[in-house]
């Protein structure tokens, strides 16, 4: 019965057609059929993964399993893993009538972006040109996970207020984008961005930004209602910032190099993240009035240490200099919160739910312009000759790159990864706008009623009113009349 | 107050007994004594977990501390508990009002099946006949938690309509019962099943659902207004999902051989979660007026990948062939929740909380199928020879196996596996029918009223509702008032 | 709006002053900056996270990456930081209002914890006389996590009772005070205790009780109605108990000796836990009415087994003597909810709100003197020659100390561990007097309303009360006329 309001809300409100019982099915079938062909030409096992492995290790007299990759990186795998599906999932459980469509299309997009990176990646970094074969291994899915995470950060910019048609068609396209402006950063400039401050951060909040300025609501306070928090909602987006926040170091530390590499990229963003979340505390008792804190704050800002390291967190940066980089990143964000995002709206005509400016593309744009410093001032008594080339990975034909010249590569990466996420983004925007992709009306985002079947809560049921009042009348019948049964 | 209605409901309107202040104590009082005295006979640490481990490293010329298996498996096994203890425990919370019970009955018969477990399976694997000792180590206690894992599927079976101690005894027979089918499936026919599809499973799922149709409740839909979930509820059966989801890999790499063997098991299963993300999606839409998404179906169908799985991963079968198998499960699961649950409960009398016959029992058989049509199929060009003798551990009295042979005996081992689990659930559904253990009315399931202290809820308490009314009241007076104080 | 009620009812009402705009900010710039002058005056990486690693590895011997201790330890340093975060915080989620409390300033104290702990517990066991600089690795992360859970679990008894900046000078001299101790046991006296039942448990439990035992409030009542659970803030709670016990093998093994020291802790500890659990239902049900089960017993008793394990998990200690410590500590815990607690709060005025005497205080007691015995019986039969000194590291100047003169001091270690609890707490308590903190009201505590902005909820709010009632009367009409739209 409460279908039949919802229904008739639907024909007579809002002028927008938000079916997509065709739409959506056909995309993901569609989508996962061409996902199972391309796998089925391109992709393979590599040969730590392959069964030959066995040979493999006898020729290339690997002492032991364990140097399998599988042992270095899986662990780190299984952290971003997390983060990426209940991380990025729960954080955008905190508006009060949105959380399934929080972590369910997260869950959703996120399934379908990695089958497509590990496509798109394997093209640009690991075909082999005799076979035309990509082969993969943890690393992959590691990288394939990354890649998603670009447009899961986007999403923070549109959650409820797009169709889950559409955010697939975010996804194919922000995977696509990121795997180019991959190539371009990491092959091509040869920038070194292990936990993606540049690639994966910058470019996914700007390239959601970008889609949400084109898709601009001007009558979107009509949901106005919906756009807050209830107080379990808020509890839940805890568990989102939670998960990041702890395996934030994982995240930063899950490509680098074996060894020092992955050691000191996991303390520095430790450090880096601890750092922001005084500041973020700090910033946002000062704002607000008696000096209570804003849960907003505590749930964002607090991760902006951790996006700011993900360049520089493989670098000497020393464990003072990543407190710093902490420091600051946490009070430029939660300023964000409390200024940037309302004047985007307001005067850029920029709606932003999640504040992804302040969380991802900021810090973001930050740590790369972080990383590209931190590399020109490398020296080589810190890291030593062996050191300084591995981690800068001059090696070939950038043999003779110098570090000032590596900072301009890292400073340029950063503005082409901004680059690509605006225009791309503004590109997907107009795609978006098709009327064709079953996106809600303004006075109806932000609420799982459009593409869900929520449960009907106990208190709406007119019959468990009944109940609930029943007993309610028993009870006070039974108190008044003293009655002591339970005492037995 | 509120325990008096309880109290004269229980009395009045309920015939069935469910005071279990003798019962649970008891039980779990001397089953954990039984354990402690078996662990003092039976079990001691092996020869990686002892303190005689230097010794052994020198006299095994084993070079170094990070070849003790510990390092090889204990990121998995941290991984399988998650999933056992948060990923079984939430996914059952989904129920409006059996929370407390789907976290914490799954908590206790889990810490119990543990215990049971090392013993049973030490007792058929890893009994040295000399020394009459079992001997333990992180490999025993992975394999501990799989053993549990089949006693928690049926108690998914169940949720809602047992007591706690009948799942304790479902949890000793299932863990029993286990050790068996799987000393027979794995040790005489040689089977290999490292996720467990067939011995965790299809023996798990048609465990419980053959207890559930012994234990048939014609009046249930007496308790129909709580056999449902609240939108929060939903949320947090999400942890659960995701969790299963996130690990499964893990799961299904837990125990395979090191190096290769591990690192393909953990790509294929991601591979085939992924997509039966997509297909559910598909299918749940399609099935809905407007598209709309069911939360029952990606809470569970989303896994239907992973358990069938179960059997191949550690196999070649390729990504490709990854993404085929999550396809059709993705599709038969989601099918199966629209349709077969349904009809089971009409017309074969079976009741399946959670819809245990779509998650595990039936893509768990297909899993064995599956695994038994790749094993047959393998091929020397594909494996190696080496590749093939490790994978299908082809060695001692099965050197001269033929991989034809090998997929008969998987897809035998399939059936014996849901033979154990018919009969095995039959017998120990007759047990349970003994009007001894304490369980709930036909219109008293799904409520942990039976068995919880539930804590009042403000809104039920006549005095907290006075205080709300009350500052409804204050607050209509002041903001009628203008006051600013807040101003300040 | 509601806000104004809010800000009258602490004007008028209260006669504390809860205002910490100016103190909280001020407390957390000027500790973070101190932090960032410290860290870049004393803190290095150490030589297996810094850049020359490849050349200290060539000198060294070292064949691979992977026997930098990374490998060895991150996976459980990131299981203990899930419990820090997730696990401690989750835990004090359960109060029906104070669960942004809860998880939010468990959140900030363990952020600023970490910090000040990497530098106290450096000056105390890794500065180099030569440099004058601290070098830290993961050994240090794990360290100065373990140093937080001192001053989280003191959180506990002063739950809803105290404001933030008290909270941080808790963890100020917490830290402090515990790397004292740690240095005093582990170093002075040469005592094992790697999951810290000394060290951390025992004094943080003692520390937490002698400040609330200072800081009693007579007049507390008046918050009782706020201290309680609801529903869902029970479920969550849940979340933090199982990633407290899941990850507790880690806890106790993350840094013991690598191979069979991490690899038997691990053991013992699950094998501890599991039996704790059966415990705890059996008491917590025997004590109830009709034999239900009580939450706050399931929630923390359940831990016990764990706590008591912490130094003793990585000796010879058996399996079916882990089961043993953790059959009694269950029972001990469940019985100190039941009957300590209460007592404690009427006879000794002190009130302790998660009760961190039953699950850390008292367990952790009994774990250090379970320490002590178990040393004291230890054999070179059973350890071996080399593993009795590997196990309590009888090199250099205690080469020659025998095994009952190692539990002599074990046993003494938990009295000083105590000591410095109590004492150290009593002073701390008494500088929290002080009237500048900004604690709340006796009749205001239990209350996210004090120190959070907390979203006003959808039923409290009278325009959404008419658009509920609204929907009803819709609902109704509809449902009158049987208009059935809904099919199309």
């Amino acid at each position: 019965m409460g279908n039949c309001v919802d229904c008739l809300t639907n024909v007579f409100c809002h002028s927008k057609n938000t079916n997509i019982r065709v739409s959506l099915p056909a995309v993901c079938f569609v989508w996962q059929i061409a996902m199972i062909i391309l796998f089925g030409v391109f992709i393979r096992y590599d040969e730590e993964s392959d069964a030959h492995w066995v040979e493999f290790r006898r020729e290339n007299n690997i002492t032991s399993d364990i140097e399998n990759d599988f042992y270095f990186r899986y662990p780190s795998f299984q952290d971003v893993h997390v983060m990426i599906f209940v991380g990025f999932g729960f954080l955008m459980t905190f508006l009060k009538r949105y959380s399934f469509g929080g972590v369910g299309f997260n869950f959703l997009i996120a399934a379908f972006g990695l089958q497509w990176a590990l496509l798109m990646q394997g093209w640009f970094h690991a075909l082999n040109p005799e076979t035309g074969k990509i082969t993969i291994g943890v690393e992959s899915l590691i990288n394939a996970d990354f890649c998603c995470a670009g447009s899961l950060i986007a999403y923070g910019a549109l959650l409820g207020k797009v169709s889950p048609v559409q955010l697939l068609v975010v996804t194919l396209f922000g995977v696509t984008l990121f795997a180019v402006e991959e190539y371009i950063i990491l092959d091509l400039l040869h920038c070194r961005d292990a936990g993606g401050s540049m690639v994966i951060h910058a470019f996914g909040g700007y390239y959601g930004l970008a889609i949400s300025w084109v898709l601009y609501r001007p009558n979107l306070h009509q949901s106005k209602r919906l756009n807050g928090s209830v107080y379990h909602s808020d509890v839940f987006a805890m568990i989102g910032t939670l998960f990041l926040w702890m395996f934030w170091p994982s995240f930063n530390s899950a490509i680098t190099d074996h060894g020092d590499g992955q050691h000191r990229a996991a303390i520095n963003t430790y450090l880096a993240l601890a750092s922001s979340v005084l500041t973020t505390v700090a910033i946002s008792s000062m704002s607000q009035k008696r000096g209570k804190l804003d849960m907003v704050h505590i749930q964002n800002a607090t991760l902006a240490g951790g996006v700011a390291m993900g360049t520089a967190a493989e670098f000497m940066i020393t464990p003072y200099g990543s407190l710093i980089v902490g420091f600051c990143t946490g009070i430029i964000s939660t300023f964000g919160y409390l200024f940037v995002t309302p004047f985007l709206e307001k005067h850029l005509k920029l709606q932003d739910t999640c504040g992804v400016h302040n969380l991802h593309a900021m810090p973001g744009m930050l740590g790369g312009f972080i990383g590209a410093i931190v590399a020109a001032a490398a020296d080589e008594s810190v890291y030593s000759r062996e050191g300084l080339i591995n981690t800068f990975d001059f090696e070939g034909e950038f043999a003779n790159r110098s570090v000032g010249t590596q900072g301009g590569f890292q400073a340029a990466g950063t503005c082409v990864a901004i680059a690509f996420g605006l225009v791309g983004g503004a590109i997907v925007g107009f795609i978006l706008r098709f009327p064709i992709w079953g996106d809600p009306a303004d006075d109806n985002c932000y609420d799982d009623e459009v593409y869900w079947e929520v449960p009907e809560d106990e208190e709406a049921i007119p019959p468990v009113l009944e109940y609930n009042n029943h007993m309610i009348h028993k009870h006070q019948d039974i108190s008044e009349s003293n009655f002591s049964v339970e005492q037995s």
